[in-house]
């Protein structure tokens, strides 16, 4: 048995229940035994991350610290947390409790320079995007991030909230498809998929270029570390 | 916030995944913050329940009082089981934390029986069968338990390992189709999916008796408690 794998969830629910089906569907196994250990505290009530980046709202930080140390209490022996734009208050995770945290952004960032693309685009949700958590980390690793411009991003915003209303039909894909393709058009070899909905609404097939599901990226990596 | 719900889970880890699904989908909710909080501990590594039941391996109790311990030491408020042959275990949970624990049988019991009819189909695991869960538990309620006989339960075992190894296909759901049909002619006027596989593959528009989801009845149940 490999170690387990503690699961910062909730944000929102149906993201969690979608990453844990991934780590299911990922993991090479034929019996219940096989499957990796996962202790998951799925908490719908962390304050919103987009209003606290925006400087509207309380700051969800010392909720995930609590959280963090909670599935530590639990037996959970490393941590991760399935939302981008949450990795805003990564550090506060990092720093309440000893444990290793795999940093979904940064896995989504390696698994997108793998091919040799140093230009590439990132569809994410505002606060991920103000946050600055792609600009970064592609920054730190030699490649560029080209995000949608004010306008295309506030009509990704409402194709996302369309999507988290259960709606990823033909509309709202073509919509998502359209600002794929306005950021290949600017330049990016390769995209990112940096929110949890967009992958609901848009396919690897769907593009000339390869697209990173950030959330597949670390249930690879979490299967991987977990052992 | 309502209570804080710790899941007793990874058996199967799929069903586990699948639970937290419907609780989701049976939630009146339009944000993050209406859902239940669910504290999970998907544990694929608890020892098998059908061998232990059959005196052939080791007990699952000692693993499953621990996993109780853990789920109250990370906040749980309240237990549930996601699968109906660790059932035949419930008393170590319980006797485990002094938290409520939400019984799975007693629960697909109650609702089997709110239509009025007494003579229940069951479709469930060997260990559940063996251990005469859904059998006493009916039986307490004036109603009578109708089972698979020996060959069918065999072509049910054969169908729920081929679900926990992710095939749910024409095949499967043909092969269990026909086992809900033999426990129909045999004069069941309801029947429970009495294993949480089950209702990945057979589902209630597919039988001309009402077919009640034990999941379900669980899932229902757990977000009244969670308030």
């Amino acid at each position: 048995m490999g170690r387990t794998v503690g699961v910062i969830g909730g944000m929102g629910p149906a993201a969690t229940v979608h990453f844990m089906g991934r780590v299911l569907a990922l993991t090479p196994a034929s019996a219940d035994q096989d499957h990796v250990r996962l202790i998951v505290d799925s908490n719908g009530a962390v304050p919103d991350r987009n209003a606290a980046i925006r400087g509207e709202g309380a700051s969800p930080a010392p909720v995930l610290a609590a959280m963090a140390r909670g599935l530590e209490r639990a037996g959970a022996e490393l941590l991760v947390m399935p939302c981008n734009t949450a990795h805003a208050f990564a550090g506060a995770v990092r720093g309440a409790t000893p444990l290793p945290f795999l940093h979904l952004v940064d896995l989504a960032c390696d698994e997108a320079l793998a091919s040799g693309a140093t230009q590439i685009g990132v569809l994410a949700a505002d606060g991920c995007r103000q946050a600055g958590l792609y600009q970064r980390g592609l920054a730190a690793r030699g490649a560029q991030a080209r995000l949608c411009d004010d306008d295309d991003q506030r009509r990704f915003m409402a194709l996302l909230y369309r999507i988290k209303a259960g709606d990823a039909g033909e509309a709202v894909r073509a919509g998502m498809l359209a600002l794929a393709r306005g950021l290949i058009d600017r330049g990016a070899e390769t995209l990112v998929a940096g929110c949890t909905e967009v992958p609901l609404a848009l396919k690897p097939g769907d593009l000339v270029v390869p697209l990173i599901d950030s959330l597949d990226a670390l249930a690879r990596a979490t299967i991987a570390a977990a052992g």
